[in-house]
């Protein structure tokens, strides 16, 4: 057995690690570095409990592990943990998640 | 079958694709393309679940899929999903929208 | 049967057609352009439902299509709809209106 | 019988009359123009129905039409109808009422 | 019988006199106008009914009319009723005040 | 018997009475005057009912007369009551308290 | 039996001691002064009651003795308690806390 530090956020925080642009375009060609800016999208690694309301009561998050999400420009905190780049977000920043359809 | 990537907005966030101004007008005539600015109104392609209140009980949203809407000069946030230019902005933001109304 | 587009503010916006004042004194002289001012009087033509209070119920908004009611100097959002112009504005910034009293 | 257009305000503004200084003293001698400023005294001509709380529930307002009142030195809303100019002016920032207290 | 105009504030306002400095020290040596400035004492004369809480329910003030009050070297609107000097005040904004403990 | 002015705070304000810091180090040594500066810590001396909530309701204040008390470096207001230096500051303003905790 | 002096933080404040980088890289090697900059992470050393809420009931605090936190960079107040330095934060500004999991 072995014990490994996990991090939890707090109230409606979120933490989402960041996609970075392919390297290559579709056709396999070579991207030059400045151009895999960071996308504004992200998985979900880990929820907060939700953030409490006027009665003291917990709201439950609207996001879950896993969830491909879309990150707005600007805000939340961006974290190190364990050399890894993550973003510190509140639910209610983000923008909408990616969710897959399947049509016949 | 075959799986598409689907944006659903969070919260009462809404996601709009705006029309844009005919090339000609009635007559015909082919406008200057600084003529066609974008119009102040879309289409709603897909919706937030709502808002929270106070009491953590979900607002629905006051539009729908397939609603025609007038926007805000201002406000919003320009989304580019698949190579299409959408506008997502809060339910609240939205001036009104328009309804077919058929008289004998 | 004939189908015809029409607006519909949402939650507390009132659509307001602004009355123009008159062209002419009552004793018939004609005014200079100038002076026909735009009066912050207007007609209410359309309403939203009304707004949403802190448990989201609607609050029904005060005035009805037809009022006369007397506008604030600013505020609001100038509406171009079919070439007529409008003001969109919130129920609660709406000074008052103007109601018929008959006296014997 | 005749009509008349009667002004109602709207949520919890009240219209008020201002009082105009005395042109003369109470010897008698004229006041010089410039001295008869405006009081921040006047009386309530007419009352909206009041504001509206968190719950959607109107709250009463604390005057009534006939009552002397004492006005902020700012705020409210100048008004001029029918050649009158009067002062709209919200509930809660109208300072206090003069009421007659008969002694033996 | 004779009627006197007595002013009543409104929601949670409070009428106060202020107290003014000794002319002279306790020793009767007369103090320089300087020095008579106004003490952050006064006396409650009149009190409004109290704001108005989320509800509509009304919270009654926290002094009465007798009432030896502190006031903040700050805020409130300096009345003249009558040629006396009087200062408005909301309930909220008065420090303390001034009980008389007896001891054996 | 003799009566004595006391002073009551009002809402949530609290009356401390701050601690000077030692004019000698513990070795005896007497400390220059520019080092005796006010230490954040006092006594808590009086203490108002508390504030009142959203419904009307007292929230009680969470310290008590003789807590020793931390105050944060800025705010509240320095009041001078029988030629005694006291801090007039808000309940919640106050940082916390020391205890004593006996140990065997 | 000895007595010793307690802080407890009030309302919803919590008394961290912040970890400090260690001197040592894991190979050993001695760091400067300058690298051992203060980390973002500390332990819970007190806790206050809660927040009180709209209805002046008390929140309890998210977190508890002996958690592992992250901080954010900026936030909290220094306090120096027996010669020890702390930070005195709020329970809503923490970022997350550190837990132990155990895998096979």
């Amino acid at each position: 057995m072995s014990a490994v530090k996990q991090f939890i956020p707090l109230f409606d925080r979120i933490l989402v690690s960041r996609a970075v642009a392919a390297a290559k375009t579709k056709g396999g060609i070579m991207l030059p570095e400045s151009s895999q800016k960071k996308l504004n999208e992200g998985v979900v690694v880990s929820c907060g409990p939700g953030a409490v309301d006027a009665d003291g009561d917990v709201i439950p998050v609207s996001v879950s592990v896993g969830d491909k999400v879309l990150l707005p420009e600007y805000g939340g905190t961006k974290l190190n943990l364990d050399d890894e780049e993550y973003l510190l977000i509140r639910d209610s920043e983000i923008l909408g998640k990616f969710v897959k359809v399947t049509s016949e």
